[in-house]
């Protein structure tokens, strides 16, 4: 039991990963710090900003950090992180139907199928955001998370939308279009350009990860699919600018 | 003389950051290695590297990679970058123009007003290419310029679009225009949507800097602007994100 509830909690370790989560308000639980730990700035830094926001500061045998340390970089600090409080699926779907009332039913949620890096998954929501999203939807495995990287860069976004973790993608996707959305995949295997399909109304905006795009399973519960044109040499945007352009032709269709 | 020669070089320092300069291609001129550096397994693959890509690497006393370092952070490993290469404002007309006959009249190029990040830079770049930009201008001062982690985030479109260094922006934009291209601004600032400006055919994407756009001079330089709109509470977009979608909304009215 205690094995277990030690494993799911959550740490960023070393001095400045944990002076960066708290300038980036990651909700911290407390911070550990090594009782050996040298007073030199950047720990006494910590401690000013620890002070600054409430988070006790505990002191603890340097072997209790390398016992919690994922990666053996923990310089004699961690701060372990509050979890993030996720919203269920139906809390996204009654708050986009909410706002498809209040702007001439309209209304955007994101599905993302797997996306692997915690920083591209703050990014899309950064981007989700910006562009009046009513919610992200991620699944709960083999899927990047909400973690410290995603606060810094979501630029602050993650604490405004709400993000739910589901189990399967798929029905997932089946019960927004029982709710009334269209399923739309953004994949360059479309022989649609995106600007051609119709985005207008309440859409279920579903991008694929960062290596194999959207899944053959996801792509057959979509009800559309369009492509961004790759007209370059390189030919590869990174998932966040992507969806920011799908999210945005989204916007520009239903203005 | 000397000095002056020295100081224009630019270092890549520390192991990861040297190994990660191999990795994504940055064009190494030779790599400075401590004559007492320890033989462990970074330091091996770096040599590895090094020999795969025939890049010499020569041996010093660990005071000169102490003298050359800017950051005090090099580990023993110093790798000095070659100059990039820099296309000319007229290279990138004349390949515009060329793109503009081949493609019914339409070519995009885009200007950056003071961008201050060389990752914000290479995901612009990363962008452009894709959308089938004709090349890139920046500012010669004050203005982050191609270095290794623009490499690295521009996933190697650094190496495909050509980029330019522009003494004067305002008067770069003039020069663009007599060529026939319409400069237009991307601001949060404009009364009009972006998807309500005419970017059909040659076209000059201004983008400003992470803080304070595209300055006031610069915009009077500009024949129009057009905003994308913020719907979120927190309200912004990552510079590189913002640019993706204006540059697929020219491509989108382009097609």
């Amino acid at each position: 039991m205690e094995g277990k509830a030690k494993s799911m909690a959550d740490y960023v370790e070393g001095k400045r990963p944990v002076i960066e989560a708290m300038r980036t308000d990651v909700p911290i639980k407390k911070i550990l710090m090594a009782d050996n730990a040298k007073r030199e700035p950047m720990i006494e830094d910590i401690l000013r900003k620890a002070r600054q926001r409430s988070i006790p500061v505990i002191n603890v045998p340097r072997d209790e950090l390398d016992e919690k340390s994922a990666r053996g970089s923990h310089q004699g600090v961690m701060a372990e992180t509050k979890p993030f409080p996720y919203a269920g699926v139906g809390d996204i779907v009654d708050a986009a139907l909410k706002y498809a009332d209040e702007h001439e039913g309209r209304a955007l949620v994101i599905v993302c199928d797997h996306i692997t890096d915690a920083g591209n998954l703050g990014a899309l929501i950064r981007s989700a955001e910006s562009v009046g999203a009513s919610g992200l939807i991620i699944p709960n495995k083999r899927s990047a998370r909400v973690e410290a990287s995603t606060y810094k860069s979501s630029a602050g976004a993650v604490a405004h939308l709400p993000i739910a973790q589901a189990s399967n993608i798929a029905s997932t996707l089946d019960r927004l279009k029982k709710d009334g959305f269209w399923a739309c995949a953004a994949t360059e295997h479309s022989k649609n350009e995106l600007w051609d399909v119709n985005l207008k109304g309440k859409i279920a905006l579903v991008v694929g990860n960062e290596h194999e795009g959207v899944s053959r399973l996801v792509l057959e519960h979509c009800d559309m699919a369009g492509r961004l044109p790759m007209m370059g040499q390189v030919s590869s945007l990174n998932v966040a600018q992507a969806a920011t352009a799908c999210m945005y032709e989204w916007l520009r269709q239903n203005w």
